[in-house]
């Protein structure tokens, strides 16, 4: 038995067993960060804070057992952002599984998985962290987004003609989010995705990662819309967020749709991603039954954000993202909007690169502050 | 240097160095099931909770070192079931580590282990929960056994003419179980099994699996005792269970006497375990000397399990346990009986597999709940 | 592809990959150990305090990525020693990442190190605590020394005539430790390390492990120099310690300076080395502006530290140390004598070793205990 051909970016491990029986990538990852903020005070931008973070740090396994139709994934946390929210209902210790999952092709173009990864909610969100095109994702995200679970996932896709390729996503899920060990207190979560690639699949899945480093020579497209109803949901976004653990010791319970829309487009270096988001909840506010005290709100509202890029021929790229996220008055969130400017350099592609941003975000239409990030990506 | 022929089930890498100087087997690991329970409310089941849980993932390596005589294994818990437990006895920090312990066959059949690693105690617990042929262990085992500790064990066999084999196991420990910084708190703990093996070993180490997936061609036996001896334990199940941490600040300290007794058999796809367990103490009730308030109490009481299982040739098995665990009165922890009928398909041995089954529990003789399992382990 | 020659101590997977695109060396490693105490009440020394602990549990990842000029490093702890220090500074997680960090040979000798690693601190703290010879650091580096930190560092080295070589190391740091997802809440921390050696580089880096196990032929002499200003530390020990929290909510911030002298000596199976180090502050009592009630107070002191030991052909070690900590009278901590004497077995080197070593401890000069550690490191 030998190890497959190894190259860098492809993995620190990356073989077929000889006899067929497996196959195996592993690579640690590391994304290193500095922040510097200006804050605004009403006047003027005070002095700037500047920290330094490990901000991902992750372990992945995946490939397939016994046959190419049975794939798995294990991705580990890491760092102390990946890790966080321990909880009672995480056993008090720390979220260090990201993915656990085994994906099978039981039939044709259907495969079926079982465990803990990705929901097929936004486009951004599925994007690997580490296949960004900017220091990090978007408020719109950060917001919205519906994140990990477990479950189970049916996944098919058709061709339709020559090129068109429609993609189904389902996923029936506990909906509270990722290493819970209490049970599902709520009710389960239901999500669905479709996906219409007209100009048929991008180059090596281009539509699941930033920036057009395949430089598609001709258009393509992936147009989505996701719609996520989570019953009975006991958290302030669906499944993340805080737990609604109410005065009287219960937690309050209440329907929480989730909408998205996306599309990514990629041509020729230049590559766009938009994406549209709403929450609504069947009573966004928390309160004992009776009682008139409010003691979460359900974070409803909607979010905008658009990014577009070039990459030159030397995988250098710059890009440019405008988010906003706009909340129901009731929650008492300000308003966000956020203009960002990036520049990347791609060195192995999204494996080792340079990248830097600077953001300009105004709440309720001030201007709150100014940040400049700037960091690498190291990815076997 | 080459990689040795890998195979599914035989570990993720799987080599011995080429100059003979160690060998590697590294495995990862995930379970993942989904658990429905129907609560019995006195007059009618009520509607079902359903669960999913990833609830183990780990890591493993384990091979030898310089030479064969000297082996070593380490063992991580990775899911939040595997590494809850953070305490102020654990440095507040998740229990990461389950296994790190060289074992060093240091004279003829003798072997001197030195390091954290499962207390020689009922064999049910000694078998990895990756080769049970239920979704998970007994009753008997959650509430009575003795887990893993940190210290040092002399393991021992001697050979009694063509067939019999005598197998006797002492361990020294600390007593408080694994992945603690603060010392030893109590005094130590001392655990001595005998094995008899009167028709000689099972093939590939049967007796530490579960399941006749060697189909034993003759009848093989192992009987076993276990006598524990936890010296001044603070622990309510001697070195498991709560602190008893007594409202004068001071550690509640009792001995605490486990018994076990095991037996396990194979023949030709059939399988059979039974276990019986027994513990006293000193004085179970914790409390403040000259104080009647008792504040913790230990967990004394008895226990009995038995399970029997057939794998047909298609790998598919059925298996039937039935459990009890009576606590003593003063307790106040009610009576258990569980009726437990299992189903599974080894698709690559334990490795690879696929299982369900379905339990019965009354408390005090009274109808408890039903509980329906179903998962897959998922072992490199 | 092919792995390397492999051999027990040179990692667990170690290799090239075939087109040159990286290197790999990865490593798990364990420490058990025993420590036995007998304090001393006054009269007589108590009875023995026992205790078995896994020390440390470590993975390590390191090599090169697209050209031997950059090199990566990733060190895991695993042991709940390791992983302790959960806080709101750490997202209330384990502190699992030690180092995450890039080094970047940019140009001729000058290499620019970005994330988070030791930082050029006193040469003890810098030696791997699997390359000690005793069973662990002294006391003079468990209270002075600077550790870990996240930022850059600048190393450079000048070969001055034949031999004598000049290596400076300059850290820019955020100044409270490692694994801190809050940001930079006191000031920067500014390091600078300088060397001298006069006789030229140690064989294989000996001035960075302890013992002379090469057995250098000529005597190998290394002189540093360490002075760390870190401005508005938050912390008593500066980035180690306790959060200086006030009362009024706020953290006291005070300017903290650290001084190291050290210098390390190896001849012909003899090593000896010696540190002196130094902490003062700008207001060492922690207060709320106009209060009178001290809350905390930097451990202003100064310590020394000497050790040495003798290599016998056989691998077996003998060495003795002495320790000093006095701190200010203000500081109410008592002055520390520590004497140590300890014996090795380097079997393969410190990949796999026996340690023993017998402390005896005085508090503002009257006998506090003695204390008696024997365990082993297992280092792939």
């Amino acid at each position: 038995q030998e190890l497959g051909d190894m190259k860098f970016g492809k993995g620190l491990l990356n073989f077929t067993a000889k006899d067929s029986s497996f196959s195996l990538k592993f690579a640690p990852r590391i994304q290193f960060r500095s922040e510097t903020t200006w804050n605004y005070n009403g006047d003027a931008f005070e002095d700037a804070d500047q920290a330094f973070f490990i901000r991902r740090a992750r372990l992945k396994f995946d490939g397939w057992a016994l046959t190419p139709k049975l794939k798995y994934k294990i991705e580990l946390g890491l760092s102390n952002f990946d890790i966080g929210g321990a909880s009672v209902y995480t056993n008090n210790a720390p979220r260090y599984i990201l993915d656990a999952v085994l994906k099978w092709n039981f039939y044709e173009n259907f495969e079926l998985w079982a465990g803990q990864t990705k929901l097929p909610g936004n486009v951004e969100r599925v994007v690997s962290s580490g296949d960004l095109q900017f220091v990090d994702r978007s408020l719109l995200n950060s917001r919205f987004n519906i994140d990990r679970d477990i479950g189970i996932q049916l996944h098919h896709k058709i061709n339709i003609g020559e090129d068109f390729v429609i993609k189904e996503k389902l996923a029936l899920s506990q909906g509270e989010g990722r290493n819970v060990v209490v049970g599902n207190i709520g009710g389960l979560q239901y999500t669905g995705r479709l996906e219409l690639l007209p100009f048929g699949e991008f180059s090596k899945k281009g539509d699941y990662f930033q920036s057009d480093l395949e430089r598609e020579q001709s258009p393509k497209l992936m147009m989505g819309v996701v719609y996520d109803f989570n019953h009975d949901a006991v958290k302030t976004r669906s499944n993340l967020g805080t737990y609604m653990e109410l005065d009287n010791g219960e937690l309050y319970r209440t329907d929480i749709e989730t909408w998205f829309v996306d599309a990514v487009f990629k041509y020729r270096g230049f590559s766009f991603m938009g994406e549209y988001a709403n929450r609504i909840s069947g009573d966004p506010l928390a309160r004992v039954p009776g009682e008139s005290n409010v003691e979460y709100i359900v974070l409803e509202g909607e979010a905008f954000n658009m990014q577009a890029a070039y990459l030159f021929k030397n995988n250098y790229e710059i890009a440019a993202r405008y988010t906003t996220n706009d909340y129901e008055d009731f929650t008492n969130v300000s308003d966000v909007e956020q203009y960002t400017i990036g520049a990347s350099k791609y060195i192995v592609g999204h494996k080792l690169k340079l990248q830097t941003d600077l953001s300009y975000t105004t709440l309720n239409k001030n201007t709150d502050n100014l940040e400049w990030r700037i960091g690498f990506d190291f990815h076997f």
